[in-house]
């Protein structure tokens, strides 16, 4: 007998060489139903494995990213048989789970395979799937995988570099592949395929390798699930920040500027900058002061901080000058510059926290290969803030942060997000510095923050920076996707390497606790993220451009003007397109825009001095007076940008 | 008998070998007496001097540049001729007049001098002025000035380098120096001198020289002026815009960031937020668009814009990457990433003028001896714009950035200023590029703009750049002294060099001309301008605190708190000083702060629901309704702060 332990602690007794599916029948039948996959001690495997010893078991159905893991590695042997078949020469390489569904690699030698063979290779799929053939491991010696991979030097390669004794196959109908596990009970469940798209892979990444051809595909339990999915993708297309950039005029890039260089066109310059206003308006209410500094600093301050040996290499190399002795570095952070403002004071405890923001231009080269549109970029902006306070002031502190973040979240419409604190591993005390107490009280303060916040968080053993422990946020966007945003850090470290003090009211001088802080992470990624989450749709405060006035002809250019004029006066940010096109042509790109309300005028309009309005998306607000129109604006903005 | 032409056009005869001032007899005795320099047909001599062709005279008194000059470099004469009565040992150097006063570089050998001396010297100076000893010119020929020169290996230096014949000898009392002329008439007319200071020099300005003793000194006709420049001098030295920044917290420098990069404070950041959005508000009625650009460029940009050719090898060297062909500069300019924007998109003859702002930082290395607080620094934040505009628009454009220039000077007490017309020299047609006909529209369209708008204004011939004319504005400070700050320049380089173009109502692609601008020049300089002008005490619509409360004890913390809301409600910006602090210390360092306004509050106060308010300096002004100090505060803003 052995004692099997489920992850509410739950201890069971069962007969030696039980399966995963049958601790889970024994739960329940409807549940055995959904489990597709398990961990044993640690180690996935699959629902028909012998359990042999004691040990904790974790049961994963589709809901659990293990599960889909799972799936997705089954699918992608499932997409090799197919290959196999339909390609006899194909030779097979890897072919992992993802994110979002597998690829397989494959070196189709003289074929090339295109969008037109994709239906193919997914009724072969199906077909295969439709079999409900079961997936089994067996150990295999050394000689014997070489012996069935003899004219796979790719599959040769891997298994020259496995151990005798820890090779695996997985059997699944009449096909068989080089495995370490990790499998759904049987093709049977995999119910609906897409094979993505195909791109090209080096052998092991390395461009001195053979190319390989990528076959990305995806799988799910039911259709209905591709189906959501493809319009998910649909619709995020259509939401691609690069591409609603272009149409909004927001932003652009010049290839004599340089990649990954965003060059911020008129109107995503108001965007920032309202954005930038919003997070000035509630920092200066958080006890924040706003600092500027440059640029660039001596190569030996980030010698100092330590930047130089994180960044220094791979990064922009330091400026030389035509003295000798003088190299600058391009600021890869702002904060050994908010240290040395810190220092240009002697500060008593009376005077702390201080609390530094800056809207800090950052540089960090990027291979070009890894830029994408604005969410990974050469040069950008940080809502960077450092604050420096007691040991003691760290907890409410980093409370107010907490709510802080909170606050710009809500403001712009994310409601749904999560949160993960990382702290130490306690395995291994020499990956940090700073006292061991000022640790425990640090990751005690997050943790104890968090909770008292409501935050949905998870703790992460090991993920702390090596200079303290951290709070990131990641938000889910209106299409699901998940991206990683604002961030807390608690930092021993600069205040060490920068020598920082403040006099205590025992007189001796202490050293400060520096917090890093984010909510928007950086404007750039920030801005990609809020395109993508609403389609260019923002919140209505936050439009740099909230009506656009548009005469039907020039003959209303005065009243049109009248009319900006008092919506000037009521602060809303308006615009008249007077050009002399049409009003059909005029609604059209208005609409473009994404402009949340367009107000027509003509003959009757002016001779009742009133206007028509027309919302973003076609609803028609009839003819109203602008003191109306405006108190429906205001109503608007009031309902979701609060005061802090 | 020869005609002599003055500056009015007049011509009268008169017999050769007439002197300067016997023609300035000749047109009033008062006049002649204030005569002390003379120009003849382009060369400066002296008021004795006979003249002995036709020719065109100008007389100078102390009023002119040109005879302050010769006042100053008679005086020059004077010190060497103290110093060698005083020290025999002494070698003169040389010992021209500067901007204000003189100086003369001497090796004093093995002795050494210092403020103890100076007054030795000026009375042995005034000794020799009271002589009224004539300024008498003669040549000599070169043996005869090296004979006379034969301990002194400096003033032999000199000979040397001199074609015999041209070499000439200015004697006065018992003294000599070499010496190519105009001087006043006599020494008597030196009423009033003064010994500054003594600096090290080398011979020449190289260090490999000698190191020489600089004896700076100045000297007026009257002692009046001697008294008053000293005032002026003591003023100055309060003002000094580094001392100001450090007691007004506004900007510090770091060793560790580096040199002339200047990190601002919470206060002086704030005053540059205010200036900023106070330009930006006209800016944005002015119908200007604000753009972000990076501050780095790959160097092709900079190549194709002329600039790596201007600052490449003398300014902050190219940042190499990992991938060898890739190179950026940090920017010393803005106009080239505003092309790029510009170039972003096709436009049409309707689109145009496009006019782009950006408050962009831009980096130039200067040598460390060049740097001085904010006004030379290596790091500074241009208030920049490009317009982008068809030829036949640049006329009502450049008006319009006139009127600009001078709102924001009017908006910031600058009464005084001046401007500068910079054109081609006809002579040398060579040195610029674009089309004759167009610098010859250009250059009518500034002087048009700069007479139309009533302007005080010179024009320079050969002063413009090599793309374009240009109109630079000159403020005269509170202590009359002169600062070049703004400017206005026209280009026709960068608009062919980035091949930027638009479609005319013809289809045809046309050239559009640029303007560059910047009213306060850059951030750093501009800040450092006002301070000196104002001594800290800004207009009260900039001032980054109009308010302090301080209250006269903690009791009252409640009531302060109530009293900062109403003003907050009312847009004014306050601050409580809430610390534990005597009422006395709190005043003085509110004066120190230069905080305009000062509000006491105390047990009645708070019983009568009023605030004692005092101004900056002293006045008091009694108990008020916090309502009312509010109209006293928004009628002065009202006052300098006019709607643009």
């Amino acid at each position: 007998m052995i004692d099997i332990t489920l992850p509410d602690g739950s201890v069971k007794t069962f007969e030696k060489n039980v399966t995963p599916m049958d601790v889970a029948k024994s739960i329940s039948e409807g549940f055995a139903r959904n489990v597709i996959s398990a961990n044993f001690n640690g180690t996935t495997l699959e629902t028909a494995s012998p359990l042999t010893t004691d040990g904790d078991l974790i049961l994963y159905t589709w809901n659990n990213d293990e599960g889909k893991t799972a799936f997705w590695h089954s699918s992608a042997h499932v997409l090799a048989q197919a290959i196999e078949v339909l390609y006899p020469n194909a030779k097979l390489t890897i072919g992992p789970a993802i994110e979002n569904g597998f690829y397989y690699d494959v070196d189709f030698g003289e074929q090339t395979i295109s969008e037109k063979d994709f239906k193919a290779i997914e009724n072969k799929m199906l077909e295969i799937a439709r079999g409900k053939h079961d997936f089994n491991m067996r150990p295999v010696t050394k000689a014997e995988a070489l012996s069935l991979y003899k004219d796979n030097p790719f599959k040769t390669e891997l298994i020259e570099n496995l151990e005798d004794g820890t090779i695996t196959f997985c059997d699944h109908d009449t096909f068989t592949d080089l495995c370490r596990g990790g499998h759904i009970p049987n093709t049977g469940i995999i119910k609906a395929v897409k094979v993505l798209s195909v791109a090209g892979a080096y052998w092991r990444g390395n461009e001195k390798n053979p190319q390989l051809t990528r076959v990305y595909g995806i799988s799910f339990p039911k259709q209905k699930d591709l189906t959501e999915y493809l319009e998910m993708l649909e619709e995020a297309k259509k939401r691609d920040h690069r591409k609603l950039g272009k149409e909004l005029e927001l932003f652009t890039f010049s290839k004599k500027v340089g990649q990954g260089l965003p060059l911020w066109l008129p109107k995503g310059a108001a965007l920032r900058e309202r954005l930038e206003n919003f997070l000035k308006a509630a920092q200066k209410k958080a006890g924040y002061e706003m600092v500027i500094t440059p640029h660039i600093g001596q190569k030996e301050l980030y010698v100092t901080s330590g930047h130089y040996a994180k960044y220094g290499e791979d990064s922009f190399q330091p400026i030389k000058t035509p003295k000798e002795d003088e190299e600058f570095l391009l600021k890869p952070m702002n904060c050994p510059h908010h240290c040395e403002i810190y220092n240009s004071s002697q500060w008593s405890y009376k005077d702390l926290p201080k609390r530094y923001a800056e809207f800090g231009t950052v540089y960090r080269y990027e291979q070009s290969g890894e830029l994408h549109g604005l969410t990974r970029v050469r040069g950008f902006t940080q809502d960077d803030a450092h604050l420096f306070c007691m040991p003691e002031q760290l907890d409410k502190e980093f409370k107010d942060v907490i709510d802080l973040v909170l606050y710009v979240f809500g403001s712009l419409g994310f409601e749904n997000f999560t949160a993960q604190v990382s702290v130490r591993d306690p395995e291994n005390p020499d990956k940090y510095i700073g006292d061991v107490k000022n640790w425990e009280k640090a990751e005690q303060a997050i943790i104890n923050a968090a909770t008292d916040k409501g935050l949905d968080f998870v703790i992460e053993t090991g993920e702390a920076a090596f200079y303290g422990p951290k709070l990131d946020f990641m938000v889910k966007d209106a299409l699901g996707r998940r991206w990683q945003l604002g961030t807390i850090q608690v930092d021993y470290n600069l205040p060490e390497r920068f020598d920082l003090t403040y006099k205590g009211s025992d007189n001796e001088l202490h050293r400060p606790v520096m917090i890093h802080r984010a909510p928007f992470g950086s404007m750039e990624r920030f801005i990609a993220l809020l395109l993508e989450h609403t389609g260019g749709n923002f919140p209505l405060w936050l439009m740099p451009t909230q009506v656009i006035i548009l005469s039907i002809s020039e003959k209303f250019e005065k009243y049109s003007e009248k009319v900006l004029n008092l919506l000037e006066n009521d602060e809303i940010r308006a615009l008249v397109d007077h050009r002399n096109e049409t009003i059909g042509k005029k609604i059209r790109e208005a609409e473009m825009q994404k402009h949340p309300y367009m107000i027509i005028i003509g003959e009757q309009e002016e001779q009742e001095n009133k206007i028509t309005v027309r919302q973003h998306g076609g609803k028609d607000l009839g003819m109203i007076s602008v003191e109306d129109f405006s108190i429906i604006i205001k109503n608007e903005i009031k309902k979701t940008l609060k005061p802090f």
